[in-house]
């Protein structure tokens, strides 16, 4: 069983979620996502991941048959467990508690050598449909209190499998980042009766120098304090602080715009490893005026070291308002 | 002009340090460090370096020629500059400031093959009193807060030189995980009259199971909640919240005590990149009964994708325990 601990003076949580077996020589890094061979993703495969808790595309025949578009499936080498009661104890000055949660992966097509910004915007829409789903029915379950949606591509990026998909944690305690969001966002809105990320839309509209592109309902711009070179936001233009809560409409946009952002990040850096993250909501939670629902594209670019470890501040060579001008010339450059 | 940015919503502030000209196509993941070939921080090249601004080990002769042992000399490519004064602006909701600061390099040994945990003791006591001097020295310009002392070993751990180095930065804002420490520390204190790390260090004296080694005046341990598989703490048994307030007599025992953790890790898993972190009180602070000096040593074997990026939690695939009980066992099992 994975466990759950709080650094006790820091507050921030860890997951050990121990590989049984595991020796010190076996501590490697990451190796390249296994190319070639076999694949547990790829449709005709389905009876060798767990069963599927979601499948979209596939009208008639079995569960864990082929004729899918997407499928979701538990993870096979899970962060935290699905099975249990939360357990929360003390050891002395410290706290921890059992790794319950979920862990699931989306996968995005069967066919193994699409990728997400080659996928049609109307399949990317159901891709977009299941994270929905699967936040919809997660909320359900008492003991979580997040889910977190997001996706490593590329093996730099922490991407164990090469075949297109993303990932999902349900997790029992609201993770730091979000919490930090929260708060922060919520400061704003006390002192100044609006929504920050609003604001954010409404300067970049007007300053014009880090908008990337936008449609009716999207806008994807570099923020003003980026950690990597070419990390990008895709915020929707109305507030909305849930994302489980938009229309097909607003996915069809998304789908266009993210599919766009994506291009146009790849054509300046041909095949770049990134990890994409969704932040909404808490689950559960009554719509809030102060919280606004987005992506964060980070892509791969540079190295965390020394001084990110001990400082938490991060050094980014490139500034965003040039990334942002190289992004939205680069598929014209293409043309 | 590198700039400090910070995120509207986090507080979190990054550094933008424009490498000039530098185009899309040029960012890739930092690549090995130079093996072989002309080394700028050996001894004989010392015409190669920004003018030197601390030397131990060298009786006789010029600034900037040989017969040191342990130099300092300011980054040849800062990520923020010493010149100027401080100027904080808005743009709109954003802030910023100019990139002030200072970047300077501790080379540890004129020997290119020389290594950190190699090196013997009364050498390594002088790279911990370059250390101190340095932050002494630092702790005169008012426009600084904070000076980060940190080191990346191996490629993977963001080390661009192979010559054994350590850097500093001097800051002119409190970095975050800095004050979440500091802010996590005074809450405990204040609720129970205590130094957290203090009772950390009692209890886990008194449990044993994470303690990797101790001497007289230092205890290494793999913390409760670590981040990465042997991540390890390195703190002085007696209170103290000032790394540069330490004897001599207490660098040697600092010395003997990293030596051992660092020939304990090798053991466990030769040549593991790592980097490590200095957490010190800021500059011009009175002495902090609830703060408590340390080193962070945090070997870099997982990777950060992400649900990390998402989160802020970290999946770590080693319990702490285990880890402790690997480093205790390895140098007895290597002789």
């Amino acid at each position: 069983m994975p466990e759950l601990r709080k650094d006790p003076v820091l507050g921030r949580w860890i997951i050990i979620a121990r590989e049984r077996g595991k020796r010190p020589s076996d501590f490697v890094i990451a190796e390249s996502p296994t190319t070639g061979g076999f694949c547990p993703l790829c449709h005709g495969n389905e009876n060798t991941t767990p069963h599927e808790v979601l499948v979209y595309g596939r009208d008639h025949g079995a569960p864990d048959s082929p004729g899918w578009k997407v499928r979701v499936v538990p993870n096979k080498y899970p962060a935290l467990v699905i099975e249990g009661d939360l357990n929360r104890e003390g050891e002395g000055l410290y706290d921890k508690m059992n790794g319950i949660g979920a862990h699931e992966v989306i996968v995005e097509s069967p066919l193994h050598d699409d990728t997400f910004s080659s996928l049609a915007a109307e399949h990317l829409v159901m891709v977009f449909k299941a994270f929905q789903a699967r936040i919809r029915d997660l909320e359900h379950d008492d003991r979580f209190r997040y889910v977190l949606i997001f996706k490593n591509f590329g093996k730099a990026a922490g991407a164990s499998l090469e075949h297109s998909h993303s990932q999902l944690v349900a997790l029992p305690i609201l993770p730091r980042k979000i919490e930090s969001e929260l708060t922060g966002a919520l400061t704003y809105y006390n002192y100044k009766e609006r929504c920050v990320y609003c604001d954010i839309i409404s300067q970049e509209l007007k300053q014009d120098v880090r908008v990337v592109c936008r449609n009716d309902s999207f806008i994807t711009i570099t923020p003003f304090a980026p950690r990597t070179p070419f990390e990008m936001w895709i915020l929707p233009i109305s507030h909305s602080s849930a994302y489980h809560d938009q229309s097909e409409e607003q996915l069809k946009d998304l789908a266009e715009i993210f599919s766009e952002s994506l291009s146009r990040l790849d054509a300046c850096i041909p095949n770049v490893p990134y990890n994409f993250v969704l932040h909404t909501q808490p689950l559960r939670s009554q719509h809030m005026s102060h919280f606004h629902w987005h992506f964060e594209i980070v892509p791969k670019l540079t190295s965390i070291a020394g001084f990110e470890w001990g400082s938490g501040f991060y050094i980014n060579p490139m500034p965003p308002e040039e990334a942002a001008s190289y992004l939205r010339e680069s598929l014209e450059r293409l043309s």
